[in-house]
């Protein structure tokens, strides 16, 4: 049986400088969890998770998150294929956002676009955004229907 | 003058495939920004952003955040020297997210407890967490005060 209970913080020093996981989650319930590669660090994707798929996450080494679109929990890669697989965990300062190291499933992509990353365009200081990686590694319609 | 308005959202296909930068702030007016080390990916740190700091950071090419507990505009590294100069900004397929490419100034250390990353800690399987950078850049009694 998963445990989704996780102790409350302590104090600042405990949470900062403890060895006990004690995770902040918002008044959603959610905490912010960025997964990035785990060899190369590239920022992947961003997501938010709840109390049971960070438990599940820990469990399983596969990410889970929370959608908030469809309010439920998120296997990713359950539909594409594209699972993630946890090389390591981090949390910060606050205990309030985690980094996932992930080395990604299938084709490699984290992105429901197909690509590698959701992060593929750059914000110029005009405004304007300017695409920096635009190879699909997978075919969205095809593995999610289409839109 | 600082342009604090951002233009609204097009259609799906535009914020995901579009030119045009239309970022999507939360229902606080805040949108997630991860900042990341411009030469090594290294995750450094997790910050909200609010449309000022957002515009600052685009206009002046160094990091603004906005600090939820105290409720105001933060340029990073004002009191601590510790500023981000910006090398890049990235968006995420939604158009919900930030990440920033940065460079950070004086001692390197974008953590307030002094270390260069947020993300000292590693969370295991257990549950408890590993300590996996403990290199304090700056001091932080010196540099923010006693607590």
């Amino acid at each position: 049986m998963t445990d989704t209970q996780f102790p409350p913080a302590d104090s600042i020093d405990d949470v900062e400088e403890g060895s006990d996981f004690a995770p902040h989650f918002n008044d959603a319930g959610l905490i912010p969890a960025m997964a990035i590669d785990a060899e190369t660090n590239a920022p992947l994707m961003f997501a938010f998770m709840n109390r049971e798929s960070l438990a599940l996450t820990l469990e399983t080494g596969l990410a889970h998150y929370y959608s908030r679109s469809r309010g439920s929990l998120w296997k990713k890669g359950e539909t594409s294929g594209q699972l993630q697989h946890i090389e390591r965990v981090r949390t910060d300062c606050d205990q309030d956002v985690l980094v996932l190291e992930v080395r990604v499933a299938g084709d490699g992509a984290a992105c429901h676009t197909g690509r590698a990353t959701c992060f593929y365009r750059r914000v110029n200081p005009d405004r304007s955004l300017t695409t920096i990686d635009n190879v699909r590694k997978i075919d969205p319609e095809a593995t999610y229907g289409k839109k």
